[in-house]
């Protein structure tokens, strides 16, 4: 597995070079979007290796901070040329993939040979409700506009910015949560007891993948409107369902694989975790980030992506709160983002 | 019990011969109404005797198909007549039926002199994911519709016939569940060891009872429309409610008789399990047949339609998910089937 | 705690005498706001010592109906000004105030220097199930009308006395059940075993503070008009947000001292129960009640309004639903009601 990501790093020059060399966007795209693959996967690894010398707690924070760093990136650039929808979309498609996809897989692959699996219920249920409190924090001012159209995009700005903050307080009580009052419900998250790699190279690791990523989003995003154009996809599709899988491509490899090992605690904290983390801290990050841009990004997500994320939590957090799951449970949310996907890609 | 339905057999040819004799249709709706009761019980009661012989895993299988026979063969005459609209709302009856007013009644009659009854929660806790999933597959295409109104009907064709295969694969996928990796959970509903009837008079049975309720159907649809324009009630309003209470009058009956014998696992496999056919198998079959005929059936069903749905299913989920279950309950969901007919009755 | 309650009388007298002097608006609103709280408390307390006397099934009856004696009198003086949505704000003001502010404190300082805390299940699943019946019952009139925009006031009204009378009829078998049928459910809350005060005094005091809510309701309502006019709030936000926490501090109050006492089932049922009478009972009673003024009440609230309700419904059963709750829970409910707030403050 690993030897396989350490290949794919070749992506990384290539896809510089292919951006230099002016190669037609789809090329261009294509390659930045595998090069992110394996540098997103070295920043999880060289995350959890610092981990071990830094304790648990803190190792939870750099955990929880850098494990978003590829979605913040490519959100900042996307914002900076002005792509707000499409940063919308991919959170969009970020919080429905890790809860559909990614936890279908890791249930239905998981659950295959096995009656049921189980998992902690009281961690999953304090997921769930701040996955519930996410979709208030985007339904209220969604609802907002619907109903007083004819307010002022100052006004809405304001609510956002007043929204994202109360998001990200919540987003640090649960941090707060799980690794301090209640980090008891979450031993098995700790993992690592031996660092495979000295503090330097943990750090050295740490910082060349993230300016890596860094280099490498900035041409992926830079493709995505020659790309729309001569596809002919939506800015939708493409952030709901492409740029999303991208983002999450190791959430996926290390979910579906801890769920077959039966680590089910694991896959659910990597799943339902990372749509944590995308909607309660990269989405009011982005929020504050952009009102040093020249383009703000708001919090009204459009009526489908957020109809898409309200029944993706309603039904994640149904398959979730008995604490079990089996493959059909599994296959129910795989076909649930299957429909979701195939209603993007038809969305004009 | 057995000998009311079998009295009720003679409105079949009663009603047969009031078409040919040219009757009121307000006559003619009402006895072929009466007439497909005895039918439908008789189709049920030949599945269940056939499944003696071919085992339990396929008389399961023989059981869902024909358990929705009279459902299947009523939509697709009125398919067949362009009364689509009707077909639909009796849909949305027949799920909102089941889950308010048969669940509620078996909740509320078994329910009446306990505490409380119990039932299998794994098993119930499956269901509920398939409905919140029919819901996901309801609500995606009506708010593609709704979010991009410009898109022809050749996309929702499109869109509602991906949505319709994917419906049809759960739904399998459900049955496999059921009657193959976790049979164990649904061990009470094999019921019947010995047959009463032999192999060759069970299919014979099956056969006549199912013409019979095909040639009782066409006349009853034949009937809709003559009676809307006399008694001025709407489409909705008789698909919602008349038919849906019709077709759905065999599975009341027994739901109740087993809530109050405490068989709660075999009450909920039935209304519950019911509605889960007709949104995930009969529905989606329709749309496809429909394709054969001059009116074709999308998945688009009205607002009003869809929030009844969303909300019944919603309230069901959260009645059986603790998996007990008592006479307040039942009330509760009762009450809530009589403000959604009230509704559908004063709807234009 | 007591002797501060004694104090806040003082408010009583002080606000009628403003009034009568004509001072500003903005005053007698806000001495007359505070005169309700201590008002509101003794009507409680005159209330509970009476039911030591007439045993606990009357007692719980009595309970229930003068629990909220202070929102039904607010409600009718403000129907009969024809502040129709006022009254409306303020109910939706009083559900999201019980389900996310006080139900959050409670769980948030009961729960902080403990890991959890627990309650009985079946009996908050009952709430759960009501809560989420009152939802049905203000979902369908407002969709209906959206539905059916040309339908008359006549047709809207005739359904929300339908609508109501329902209501009323579920709010009589939720006090059946929780007050007859399993009352071995609910016996934390009989409480207090023998009186503190006189049968005569009990009946006295609860007389005279039910008048003197009356009184002061009567010159608040009265007051709200002039109010709104000079400082620019919205009647929205004055009904949901300022009334709202006016009218619920005496259980504010308790439900938080409850929780800090380890006594989460008495601290749920002032809360969620506070939130069910009000929808159940005092909502469809104003209704009623409103036939005999000119201007009716019906029950359609505005989207805004009925997505808060639902939202703040759908996260208070969530939490409540495992039947324990922690600190995290507690804030995720406020933070909930802090967004909440904030868009009820900016909504035009």
């Amino acid at each position: 597995m690993n030897k396989i990501f350490l290949g794919l790093l070749i992506f990384a020059p290539v896809a510089i070079i292919a951006e230099f060399a002016h190669v037609s966007p789809s090329w261009v795209f294509f390659l930045a979007a595998i090069a992110i693959i394996p540098l997103a996967k070295y920043i999880g690894e060289a995350t959890e290796e610092l981990s071990v010398y830094t304790g648990p707690a803190l190792g939870g924070v750099l955990n929880a901070t850098f494990g978003n760093a590829t979605e913040l990136i490519i959100g900042i650039f996307a914002i900076q040329k002005g792509l707000v929808e499409v940063v919308k979309a991919s959170i969009t498609g970020s919080i429905i993939g890790n809860l559909l996809l990614v936890l279908g897989m890791a249930m239905f692959f998981g659950g295959w040979k096995k009656k049921t699996q189980t998992f902690n219920k009281t961690a999953s249920m304090a997921s769930a409700a701040t996955l519930l409190l996410a979709v208030i924090a985007l339904v209220v001012p969604a609802i907002f506009l619907q109903t007083a159209p004819e307010s002022g995009s100052r006004i809405i700005e304001e609510l956002s910015i007043a929204v994202a903050i109360l998001m990200i307080i919540v987003y640090c009580a649960h941090l707060w949560f799980t690794l301090y009052t209640h980090k008891h419900l979450y031993a098995a998250e700790v993992g690592k007891e031996e660092a495979n790699w000295s503090k330097a190279k943990s750090i050295t690791i740490l910082l060349i993948a993230t300016l890596a990523v860094a280099w490498v989003s900035e041409i992926l995003v830079g493709s995505i409107e020659p790309l729309i154009a001569k596809l002919g996809w939506t800015e939708l599709f493409i952030g709901v369902v492409v740029v999303a899988i991208i983002g999450n491509a190791a959430e996926h490899t290390s979910a579906v694989t801890m769920a077959i090992k039966n680590k089910m605690d694991l896959a659910l904290q990597v799943s339902i975790g990372s749509a944590t983390q995308i909607v309660m801290f990269v989405a009011p990050v982005l929020v504050l980030v952009s009102l040093f841009f020249h383009d703000r990004m708001n919090l009204v997500f459009n009526t489908f992506e957020l109809i898409a994320i309200v029944l993706s939590v309603l039904i994640a957090n149904l398959v979730v709160e008995d604490g079990e799951s089996n493959w059909l449970e599994g296959l129910q949310l795989m076909m649930a983002y299957a429909i979701m996907a195939v209603a993007f890609f038809f969305h004009p």
